[in-house]
Parts: C-alpha cells; sequence; structure tokens
C-alpha cells in the first residue's frame, strides 16, 4: 500500500489540484472547500487517513494555504503525505473541540463545499460551531472538479482497463459448468492482482437467474450447461479504476438469449458514439435506453447507463436522466446498458470510456460478442 | 463473508435491538432514527451495503413499522438481510429524488438521530428536503445506544479476544531482530486469521522511534536487537471485534525503558482497578493520566485511555477528559495507555475490559510484563 501509493504519487500534480480547485471554488460562487479523509483529499494531497469519530479536514480558501486539522497523535503520518509541503498542518488533541478550531478560520456567511463522504457527525460539528455558515456537498456544489482527467489520470486508467481486459482474456479460458460463482469470482481476483492491481473492488459472477440482480455479487450456485453469466470486476491500479463487464454463455444460448444480448450490445454500441464534448450525460443515457425500449424490454433496463471513474470506482458525471452537464474532454465514464428478465437471466456490457474532442475512445477493448464458454 | 455473515445472525436478538432504539430515541425526546449503511444498520437488521451515492437509509419512528429505503436495483439484497421481516421496504430508481420520498415521512419539526457515519450528501439532501426537521448524530443524541452489549454480544467480544491473545503468545515465539516491520505484521494478520478472523483491520508494529507515533502501522524499518516494539493488532470475529496491545522488547532492555513500561502497566492496572457500574467514563482516563503524569511522563501520553468495541473496533464509550457518562455494565472498550517518547520509542498496553456489576473483567490475558523476544 505504501509503496503502491509513493510510486502513485511521483506523477501527481497536487498544485494544479489544489489550484483548480481553489478556481472551482471561485467560479461556483463559494467561499472555501472542507475535504475530510476519502478520495478528495487523497486526490488533492495524497493524505489518505482512515475517516473516524476523530476528526481530520482540509480547508481550503481562495488566497491562503491550505490547511489541514488533524488529530496530534495522527500529525507525523500527515507530515509524511506526498502533498504536505503544500500544506499547513494544524494538530488538535483529544478532549479539544475540533469543530471549533476550524470554525476559527471560518467566515460567516459564507458557502462551503464538503466531500460528499464527511460523515454527519462531522458535518453537524461544524454547523454547529458555525451557524453562520451553510455547506454543499461537493456531488452537487462541484460535482466536475475530479471529472476532467489529465493526460496522467487517464494513462492510468487505461493500464487499470488493459489489466481488467487481460483477466477477462483468461477467465473464458477456464471453466464454468460444475464450478460455484465464489471459485470464478476468486478466478477473477486472483487475475486482477496477477495483472497489476492492488486492490480488488468487486467480482460479480451472475449466472442464470442471478444475472438478473445487477447487483448480486457471487455466491454459492453451482453455474450450469446452458447458463448466461454476467462477469463484472474491477479494482484499483496504482490508485485508479477498472470496471468492465462482459456477458457470456455457458454452451449453446436459446434465440431469445442471442436477440437479448444482441440488443444490449447495440444499445451499447450506440451510446459509445453519442459521446462528444457538449453533449449532456442524460443524453447518452437516452440513447442506450431507446435502443432497449424501442425492442420492448425498456421496463428491464433498471439503472443508469454509466458513472465517472477515477480513483474511485463511482464518482461524476453520472450518464442518468436529470443530468444536464455536458461532456467535456478528458472526462472518464462506464457506459453499461444491461437487461434484467425476473428469475431467468441478464445481460450488461460495459466498457470505460474517455471523452475525447473527436469522440469518444474505449478504455476496455475485449470481444463484446458473447462468448461462448465451456 | 455471506457465510460468517450468516452464521453470525443466527443468534442476534434484532426485534429486541429495534425495540432498544425506539425506546432510546423516546427516552431522548426524538421523533425517530434515520440509519445509512454501517455499523449501526448492521447491528439493528444485519444489512450491510457499501455506502455510496445512491440513498440506502432505514427509517425507524415509535409505533411504525421500520421502513428500509432502497435503491431499487439492491431491493433483492436487501429482502436477503437476516432482519428483513422487522421491514417494510420502499425502493427508488435511478432519476427519481429519495430525498423527498423520506421526507414524506418526516415530521417538521422534528428531531432525528443520524447514523454518525451517514455521508454528508445524504444529510444535505435531507435537510434540503425537509427543513423543518433537524437532526443530530448518534455518537451525541443516542451515544450508548449500542454500548450496553447482552451476554451473547460480550461472548463474541471475549471469543475475539481469546483469538488475539492466541495471535500473541505464538507472536512472540517468532524472530523480531532482523525482519522488517511488515514481516511481523504480516504474522500477527496470518495468526489472526488463523485463530478465527474474519477480518483483519489494524497490525501495527512499530519498532524503536516508530512505535513513539501511535498510530504508525508497520513499515520497511528493519527491526534491531535493543528495539522496544509496540505490537497493536485486532479486527473481527465471528461479527465483533478484538483490539490488544502489547509492547515487547528485543534482548536487554535499559533502565529507563523498564521505567517506562512500568509506568504504562501501573496506569493500566490503576486505569482497570477504577472500573465499576456509576463511575463517569472520564474518571478513568484521569486515573491513568494521573500515574503517568505523577512520574512526570504526562506530557507524552498524547492519547485518551480507551474506546467502547463492538460490532467496529473505535465506538462509544469513549475514556475520555469531559465525557461525564457513567459506566454500565455490559460495556465493553480499551483500556490502553501509553508513552510515546520523541524519535526514540513509545510503550502501550491495552486490554478490552468488561464493566460488570462488579467491577471490570478483562477479555485479553496474556502477560501484561515487557516480554523479551529475540
Amino acid at each position: 500500500m505504501t509503496d503502491a501509493a509513493s510510486a502513485a504519487s511521483a506523477s501527481e500534480n497536487y498544485p494544479a489540484r489544489m489550484e483548480r480547485a481553489v478556481r472551482s471554488t471561485i467560479q461556483a460562487g463559494m467561499t472555501g472547500l472542507i475535504v475530510m479523509p476519502g478520495p478528495t483529499l487523497t486526490w488533492l494531497c495524497g493524505y489518505r487517513p482512515v475517516e473516524t469519530e476523530r476528526l481530520t479536514a482540509l480547508l481550503l480558501v481562495p488566497g491562503g494555504k491550505p490547511r489541514l486539522f488533524v488529530p496530534e497523535l495522527e500529525r507525523p503520518d500527515a507530515e509524511k503525505a506526498p502533498g504536505a509541503a503544500l500544506l499547513a498542518i494544524t494538530g488538535w488533541r483529544d478532549g479539544e473541540d475540533p469543530y471549533a478550531a476550524i470554525a476559527g478560520h471560518l467566515t460567516a456567511p459564507g458557502r462551503y463545499g464538503v466531500s460528499d463522504n464527511t460523515w454527519a457527525l462531522h458535518l453537524l460539528g461544524l454547523q454547529r460551531a458555525c451557524p453562520g455558515a451553510s455547506f454543499a456537498a461537493l456531488a452537487e456544489a462541484l460535482p466536475m472538479l475530479r471529472a476532467v482527467k489529465d493526460a496522467h489520470e487517464v494513462a492510468r486508467l487505461a493500464a487499470a482497463g488493459a489489466a481488467a481486459d487481460a483477466t477477462y482474456e483468461e477467465i473464458v479460458q477456464l471453466p464454468f459448468a460444475g464450478r460455484r460463482e465464489n471459485e470464478v469470482a476468486a478466478d477473477l481476483a486472483r487475475l486482477l492482482r496477477r495483472f497489476g492491481h492492488s486492490q480488488v473492488d468487486f467480482t460479480i459472477v451472475g449466472s442464470g437467474p442471478n444475472g438478473a440482480n445487477p447487483h448480486h455479487e457471487a455466491g454459492d450456485r453451482v453455474i450450469e450447461n446452458g447458463d448466461m453469466v454476467v462477469l463484472d470486476f474491477g479494482g484499483l491500479l496504482d490508485g485508479y479504476g477498472s470496471d468492465t463487464t462482459r456477458t457470456v454463455h455457458v454452451g449453446e444460448p436459446t434465440a431469445e438469449e442471442r436477440k437479448v444480448h444482441r440488443l444490449v450490445r447495440e444499445a451499447q454500441q450506440a451510446a459509445f458514439e453519442a459521446v462528444r464534448p457538449g453533449v449532456a450525460c442524460q443524453e447518452i443515457d437516452r440513447v442506450a435506453r431507446q435502443v432497449i425500449t424501442r425492442d420492448g424490454y425498456g421496463e428491464y433496463f433498471v439503472h443508469r447507463t454509466g458513472h465517472g471513474i477515477g480513483v474511485t470506482t463511482h464518482e461524476p458525471p453520472y450518464l442518468v436522466e436529470g443530468e444536464h452537464l455536458p461532456l467535456v474532454p478528458g472526462m472518464c465514464f462506464s457506459i453499461e446498458p444491461g437487461i434484467y428478465l425476473p428469475g431467468r437471466f441478464g445481460v450488461r456490457i460495459e466498457d470505460i470510456v474517455v471523452c475525447t474532442e473527436s469522440g469518444g475512445r474505449r478504455l476496455n477493448n475485449t470481444d463484446r460478442d458473447m462468448w461462448i464458454v465451456s
């Protein structure tokens, strides 16, 4: 973990990210940002403590040096963070009120963005210590703060995607029939690690009726000949995420299985081809949904078409009805339509795609046809 | 994970916990509880989804059936939760506003407790959807909701403690000098799992000067003859936590090392002996601190004396100055004073202790003397 983190941090441009955060804060008419442990803190300065009941918070205000409030006993860790040189560090001790300490640096009335995963315990502490200030979640106030990736980040996502692709190429060579979903899932995890992932986040193996539950992970069910099998897996490589889905079939598929798979593939392709700068996120969702709805399966496509990916595997931009924000070059996101027939089977096909000036570029490139496995 | 979860749930009394939660809510003069994914949700109904930007929330209001709001695509998982029979489940789909859905069940003005780790994104969504309601973190509104353990829970904590003790007994037989902290940490993790842990949460190996940083985990440093080594490790066994610390020495200690170790042991013993029902949490901290301060090391005891433990390894009650709540039979917590001499070495000794009618009972029982390892 330490090694991976330091390797990753070598090419991170923390000053540029801090600057982007400050610029975005000003553009959004906000007073500052308060970022607690989690992906945005990691992205801004490389520090990755565990979030606990002890407050750790980065306060970013235009014109001032970023200030990190930490429990005094975690100060040595904070001082070792890759971006620590950019920070003023203020320690607080057990028994002191850290919310009051931060409030002393806030202005009221003022409007502050807070990281989405900030604990309610801490947000309520801030609201109490500074009743004149107001707070907004970054997902709403600055949804696109981390959404546009720089070239280094796209290269990392591409490397993670390539490793996921290598995993898929291997898994389809292994037997499916007669093995439990859990066993195939363990193989996916092993392969992701073998191809360089430091962390495996999910290894979904949804066989037969289990594939009709889009969030089924992997269970005790023994895979049988005739099963459709959804494989959806990913994790982190060098600090950046992978996430790809292919749906394979054990033995000969029925005509309906072929039809549903073809339809999902067609929807995925149409959505991919709709990617270009300026198109609203919801438009990509609509294009995929239209294909599936046209053939009468609309009610079985029960989730949004995609989500952004970066230092986390789920982040803005979300490709969903109601998201009017436009695609911008550098945005990276999944395109993953699916059809789920309750009690029967499911099909999902997913690639990570980066928006470029000239359209979409896929970071997953394995065959999207329905592979027949044994 | 699935197997462990279902084995654990067999002896969980979810109806009694729901009832305790409702009773506590009424006693605290609150209108209801809103619990998002995390330990309190697991404790109340056995459901353990990952917390994401998609809202999952349990609404508990006196007199009504507990209502779980879930993303529609996660409904099948929610319906499989061990305590699902106690719940009304309401699904919401991507594109719908889940905060408005919950707000329709809230009363304003009303005061609701929210789980500490609820994401700010979700709390701010609730505050916006129901501006007349107010919210308080459970750590402050109902700090002791999960603090008093029933006999089953104490038995689980004792089993986890015994497994941690077995781990310690084995680790001190292995060589220290010439090995990296990371290697010893890997042994700790392996042993914890061998003795039944399903999850390892931390394996701190702080050798020499690294021991003076109480939150140092384990690094590349090669342990040398003459080092003091802090070993602090734990995780989950059958859903309940372990957490114990012993400080060993490689080869012959100096007079000062002996003195500091003896002082910490004395402080830990004094604090343990102070445990009895009715004593304020802060009193336990004071007793430990007094011993260490008396001998001039007060400024080097930089953290609180302890924290509760249960389905998480850090939860109320906190043994810290300012915590006036009294100990109650069934409360389980760590007692872990320490002395940290910057750049030199650290000593910490920690047991999990349960408060009984007649005083404290330790759930860790390995030798607290300074073991000499090789």
